[in-house]
């Protein structure tokens, strides 16, 4: 896997524009930010953009376009949205229709992308820090839940907050907090730490999403803000088209990590 | 001026809504974070906010409030944007019209309000860390230059970048960095230390805006991005109607300056 580790960020969108690469970006060009996809109708756009600013811990907000461009001109300029990412999913008020490699086809001057930031990026640091992540080492992927939490509304964006998981050792919590504290941009630190049911989570091992991980003894659950929490919110209004990434099939960005760190 | 000084939010906001204070909001309600305003038309509210994300520096947005609503709800619930300011200008065109204490009859349906981050927070971070502001010392208005610092494009919004300068002796350069980089919604780590001819400023003594101040043997000047940017941009714009603080008489939130630390 060396050569799509150092892979660079144009190599790696080549390859998949070229439809040599279907499958999830974990591991393709380490070190450079990814990012979740939104693409919604230009009617949506301020309001979607004022609920991410109303809660920029589950919507860091990397790049907003221009209505109708597909370039994210300021985090990787040559690159273009409707093409370079292994897959994608066509939600039509609300529903799930379609899975397609390429939505040339149904991008027009209306849309809007929005790019969030995703937690490869945070825990690409943690590991970096020594601070084993549960999902990573079994090869699953990370538990997510919905809270209690609800996220601030804005217009008709509302919903509760869903968060991930990552059981860590009680002496690396701390640790974990001021790594994560550096990335405000990329959901930055956790929102919860240790009783999962004052959020509004019974059952660590029933997720909303993705896959249950173990707990082990003398380890404390910590929550961080999730970026399924945008793409909820935004089904929630089934606007007339929404296209979003396929999960874990995510954006590559030109900006090495370590750009977003605020110190 | 202790009385003032240790005043809370709301009480300073209803002497400013009763016509009791009318001038700048230097000194009241400490601690607690001040904002800069500009009201824009709804048509120009996606662009401009579009504007302030792709220039977070410049341009950091504390809240926007639904078109229409006068509340900024997340940070002084039961203010109100057109009376709890001292002073607002009105410009139409580009052109600054007129002054006044009230702006009730101008909003209309079509308002947003927008409250963007000001110096305030980081210098009462500076001082706290025994960092002396010279400006704040001398009693005048911080010294601000036009920079060849193009902002980031946004829709119709764009324009040079404006800093603001405040000379630190040599051994505080460093602690300056780190003491205002934890506040990156109040305009974060400066955007440049030493040596002003490389971003357009060719004499410190003739700022654009404010007043000069000394800079002494073994001192730095150092420039943090400035938040009268934005209204240079909007202003650059000419929308029909914008509404704005005047100059130092800012908008009292009820959130305090250590919230905006990220660590």
């Amino acid at each position: 896997m060396n050569a799509l580790d150092r892979m660079n960020p144009a190599d790696a969108r080549d390859m998949i524009r070229r439809g040599e690469w279907t499958k999830p970006t974990s591991g393709l060009a380490n070190g450079y930010t990814q990012g979740n996809l939104v693409v919604l109708p230009k009617e949506l756009a301020f309001e979607f953009l004022l609920f991410c600013q109303r809660n920029p811990k589950p919507c860091p907000v990397l790049y907003v376009t221009e209505p109708g461009s597909a370039v994210p001109a300021l985090v990787a300029p040559d690159a273009d949205l409707r093409v370079d990412i292994p897959k994608y999913r066509v939600y039509r008020r609300g529903e799930l229709i379609e899975e397609k490699t390429d939505i040339t086809d149904l991008w027009d001057d209306g849309m809007v992308g929005f790019l969030l930031g995703c937690s490869f990026t945070f825990e690409h640091a943690l590991m970096n820090n020594g601070i084993p992540v549960r999902h990573i080492d079994r090869g699953c992927n990370v538990p997510m839940f919905k809270t209690n939490i609800e996220c601030v509304k804005a217009g008709r964006f509302e919903g509760p907050m869903v968060v991930s998981m990552r059981p860590l050792p009680e002496k690396d919590v701390v640790r974990a907090v001021q790594v994560t504290s550096r990335f405000p941009s990329v959901h930055g630190a956790p929102v919860h730490i240790g009783n999962p049911e004052s959020i509004g989570i019974y059952d660590l091992y029933q997720p909303d999403f993705g896959d249950p991980v173990q707990i082990h003894e003398g380890e404390v659950p910590v929550f961080w803000a999730c970026g399924v929490t945008p793409q909820a919110v935004a089904m929630h209004v089934k606007p007339e088209i929404m296209i979003t990434h396929a999960p874990g099939h995510m954006f590559i960005t030109d900006v090495r990590d370590e750009k977003f760190g605020v110190l």
